[in-house]
């Protein structure tokens, strides 16, 4: 049993990921505006406050991130800040701000999506921000100390978001939110680092 | 003959991308501190301010940037901003803010490097913002209008660089600027989008 904190876990793929957690771990669940535990991801403050609160645990994960979709050619540079802000450094912070609060051979558990590999209009900053995540997640692999590990899962989109997102993905299948959670099991309890981990594509 | 902006120009990579385009081309060579244009990329307004000056162009190429470069455990999240600020959005700034100075059929040029696919100690960031060039050229390549064509070159360590860069790169194989330059004939000159041009590696 490990002690694992879900940053996000008040969303779609996050409360998946945390029900799928729970089954084995200690789960604690981090929201920006619900939840027992509240964190604003994009500031390195409030995180250092959020492990203050909770204390060491044995992994972290990070279901969060906005991107601005958008057409390109009027994409402005401040939408496309969007997207480094949150999801990028939203997660990344985590790493760099948070790496003594996770005990020797815990795990990072960034993610991404399937954007990355597979461009859709509108979606150039989701694209940039998920293969910088892939990017952050290979150099950071072979630089971590005391057995850390990280990795990164990128599911296809959720069949609970495809109300909001299918005209972005036609003929794109979808997955369950508690499928794509798969991926973070195998992260968490696997033994690789620098993996992504793909699901449902 | 293309008319074509080199940003970075005065650089060591530049200097060769310019070299070869000018066999065949009309060649602008644009500076931060040196040379006869100069541009800040950071600044979407000394970009503007740029092609008020030098007008319509039918491709512009980038070779310019910096990446913060330390141990992992120690980087800090200002350090691993100065990579996003000005090697990723000092590239994305020119497609998103100087698209309608390139005439149709035009083409963007932005540069990676070989840690996007070889990671290497200290260089988690530089990995990040090459990863996330590559990703922004895959999502924007599918989007740009008026045949635009966007890619990216990836150039493995540099001879004129190994000595500074030695230490960090034991065991791989430098090229030319000259052979790297190639590259950027293959984006300028070829038909291709969305492509990544690996030069020698
Ligand atoms: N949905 C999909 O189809 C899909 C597919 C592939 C990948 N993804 C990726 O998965 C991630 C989560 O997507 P989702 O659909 O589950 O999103 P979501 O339902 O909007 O949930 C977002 C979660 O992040 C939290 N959050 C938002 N801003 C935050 C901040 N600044 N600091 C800390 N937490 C913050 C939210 O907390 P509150 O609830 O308190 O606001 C919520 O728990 C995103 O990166 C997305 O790109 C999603
Ligand atoms: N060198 C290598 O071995 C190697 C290998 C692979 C990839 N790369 C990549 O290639 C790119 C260029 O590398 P390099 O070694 O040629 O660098 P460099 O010799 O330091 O040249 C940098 C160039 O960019 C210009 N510049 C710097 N800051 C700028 C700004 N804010 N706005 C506009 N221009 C700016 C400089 O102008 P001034 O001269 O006026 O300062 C110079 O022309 C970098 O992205 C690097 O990561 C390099």
């Amino acid at each position: 049993m490990k002690k694992i904190v879900v940053i996000g876990a008040t969303g779609t793929l996050g409360q998946a990921v945390a029900a799928a957690l729970k089954v084995r771990h200690e789960v604690i669940e981090v929201g920006a505006t619900r939840g027992a535990h509240r964190v604003d991801s994009t500031d390195p403050a409030s995180i250092e406050q959020l492990f203050r609160e909770i204390g060491k645990v044995d992994g972290i994960v990070t279901a969060t991130g906005k991107v601005h979709f958008g057409p390109l050619p009027e994409m402005t540079v401040e939408q496309f800040w969007t997207g480094l802000r949150d999801k990028l450094m939203g997660q990344i912070n985590f790493v760099l701000g948070a790496q003594r609060y996770v005990n020797d051979g815990g795990s990072f558990t960034l993610t991404s999506g399937i954007l990355a590999d597979e461009p859709i209009r509108e979606g150039a900053s989701a694209t940039t921000v998920n293969l910088a995540l892939e990017g952050f997640v290979r150099g950071s692999a072979i630089e971590l100390p005391r057995g850390l590990r990280i990795n990164v899962v990128s599911p296809t989109v959720l069949v609970e978001s495809m109300d909001a997102y299918a005209p972005y993905f036609r003929g794109f299948e979808p997955v369950t939110a508690a499928r794509a959670a798969q991926g973070y099991l195998r992260s968490v309890e696997g033994a690789e680092t620098g993996r992504v981990y793909r699901v449902g594509y």
